[in-house]
């Protein structure tokens, strides 16, 4: 018998260093989100396939891990499809178990409800560096706050979470659905496009705006409406303030309360943070799932392509799936990349207690054993942490070993005195 | 399209007032164990379904859940048999993962290598109440220390932990798979026998030892042998020290270094604790698992029929799963059940930060909305925990709402003019 040493395939073990530094982000998190009066929730890593394949998990759908029947369900040798023989699977994010939890306990939960979900998430995605198959994600969500007010303290729960994890410098970039919305309307783009045309939006960073109209030309959209487009984010970008710039400009396509309602969030965050970052008004911003219905936003951290967590409100998914509507916001931190980043910067945790190893020379026993333990006892209590470890014959080298994993300071105990 | 409300059969959706206890929980286990020099690790949820049907398992690896292969790999129509359509599962405890977490990264680790495991595990039982088919298991473990320090230190370290969590009174019962299979020697039991009459055995505390002789001689067993072992625990029963007891009477069968050893652990343990709990010598300890191969533990609090956790040495484990062997000891606390007697008492966290609730009227904007929210900032910064909400129409529910949650200030903000 023989074991597979290897982790199952894209699924990964974690080293002492790197748990470390992944349980001081969860602490810090964790206090700092309670602070702001998020309450930690949990749900199961499965879920029912329905739940899973009910199309608001977009292309993750794809990427289910799928868990057989059991017992007399389950007959593989008559079943002819997959359907057959599977009755759940592993959840590929936190917000269908998020909405489903909403609704099977509602009645238990304060109004407006304020989620803190931290949990494994899990996707058969093709193998790639720095991308795993099981990774933690980390989402705080306000069920129940219709007004913009939600926005406003997810943003600055999130980035006072950064602020304490050491990120500064950063940028906010923020949207509305609505607006994307509207300015494609006021382009003449017909309503069914939107979805392409912000896909194509959403390129802007690689491709420029250039290439942004060069593929929206491609993909068959008027060349107008393409024009008056491009126009539009062209005179974005001398704007003194995009937010009003559209408020003008798009007058009669995008309700009113919408570029304030945005304007509100920038400025009372703006007002109100104590982190080092910036509210930016992003109009090219998209954010990938189509079930946002409001503001959109989303973390930059300087020096790191790619971004680092996001949010939005999606008013309309737990009517979608409960039949009755709530409004829903929520603002997701990217927890791997977080400990990446730290662990890239040789980030080192505050204020750990010292670290002492007592080297015990072998044949110590009795009396002088526990003497030895009692002392180890006595600074544990004060909060200091203490190996206790056999003494190796080549000591030098234990030593060097110990000093590795951040032992600064050792006691030698031997047989014939305590020499301490 | 709807939902499923509930959780999968014998999942469950955790409750804020539970989460909180159980992070609680979580902080004061990572802390205390770190105090002993014990690091975190992870390892997948998902294992290779070769490593998890080895028959290391025992009855777990009939409560595997299964997971269907993807891609092309997978053939559903085509398919006879279970095995053709599944490559990996959901890990059923954390041993497997440990030992082979242990093999994979050993050129990474220290020696001794001393783990802390915290994750759900998954097991597809009959659903009863209190039982669930996902729950935490909370493992440590030292690979490389063949001497009995390691069990002194695991002893130490749970009983100090259970202590911060508030248990005294209670028990570690301690006994050697090396002692009950000496007595079961000595008393003339086949060597082939032994684990039936150690399952026997094991029901002693319900059973009695008049209970134990009649289900012995029901399974076969000579009555001369039945005779010898039951008037061998009879004599343990009035022993003034069981230990050096039987170390006498199994004179020749029982190496004497066994009976050293484990009276060792018992005077360390008894000599350098801290917490108020007692070392007691339990003959009839059995402990299901048979990879165990020297001292064995467990946990008994009082008023709480069955253990609250447990472990021992299983100096094999390692090498029949890698071909080379390593000392191995372990200790387990159960969590689940740790989390349901603290919530059954009433256990409130100690030392949590105050919590207020700022009720602000709707209509209160601009520069008096960022007045309340900077006030919040200040206070949260302070550690303490703010909730900055909309005030309801009902203010006198809202307040007894929140007070429920565990909000025992409030500030109420107006459109007017700010009251504070």
């Amino acid at each position: 018998m023989t074991l597979n040493k290897k982790p199952v395939t894209g699924m990964r073990d974690i080293l002492p260093e790197e748990m470390q530094i992944r349980n001081y982000c969860i602490r810090v998190i964790q206090e700092t989100y309670g602070q702001f009066g998020f309450t930690p929730i949990e749900t199961p890593c499965v879920e029912s396939i329905a739940n899973l394949t009910n199309k608001q998990g977009g292309d993750n759908e794809k990427l289910i891990f799928k868990i057989l029947k059991r017992g007399e369900k389950l007959n593989v040798a008559e079943a002819a499809t997959e359907e057959e023989v599977v009755d759940g699977g592993l959840r590929y994010d936190l917000t269908v178990p998020l909405v489903r939890y909403y609704s099977n306990n509602s009645a238990h939960l304060p109004s407006p409800f304020k989620a803190l979900q931290m949990g494994n998430v899990f996707r058969a995605e093709r193998p790639q560096r720095g991308r795993y198959r099981q990774f933690m994600q980390c989402d705080i969500d306000i069920f129940g706050e219709p007004s913009n007010l939600a926005e406003i303290e997810l943003i600055l729960a999130a980035t006072t979470t950064l602020e304490r994890l050491g990120f500064k410098g950063f940028e906010i970039r923020i949207n509305d659905r609505r607006i994307l919305k509207a300015m494609a309307a006021y382009s003449g783009f017909p309503e069914e496009g939107c979805d392409s045309v912000f896909i194509t939006l959403d390129k802007k960073d690689k491709i420029g705006l250039d290439g942004v109209q060069e593929e929206l030309l491609g993909n068959g959209f008027a060349k107008e409406a393409v024009e008056k487009y491009l126009e539009l984010y062209r005179s974005l970008e001398t704007a003194p303030n995009g937010v009003s710039f559209l408020a003008d400009r798009l007058e009669g396509v995008l309700d009113p309360a919408v570029a304030t309602g945005l304007q509100e969030i920038i400025d009372s965050v703006e007002n109100t943070k104590t982190a080092d970052f910036r509210m930016v008004f992003d109009p090219t911003l998209v954010r990938g799932m189509s079930y946002y219905t409001g503001p959109i936003f989303e973390i930059a951290i300087p020096g790191f392509g790619g971004s680092c967590g996001g949010g939005g409100r999606y008013d309309k998914m737990v009517g979608k799936f409960t039949g009755s509507d709530a409004p829903a916001c929520g603002f997701s931190i990217g927890f791997e990349r977080i400990v990446m980043l730290l662990l890239e910067s040789g980030f080192q945790i505050p204020d750990r207690p010292g670290k002492t190893a007592y080297l015990v020379e072998k044949g110590v026993d009795g009396q002088k054993l526990w003497e030895v333990i009692s002392k180890a006892q006595e600074a544990r209590k004060k909060g200091e942490q203490v190996l206790v470890v056999r003494m190796n014959k080549n000591k030098k080298f234990q030593k060097e070993q110990l000093t590795a994993e951040g032992y600064q300071e050792f006691v030698e105990f031997y047989k014939e005195a305590l020499k301490n």
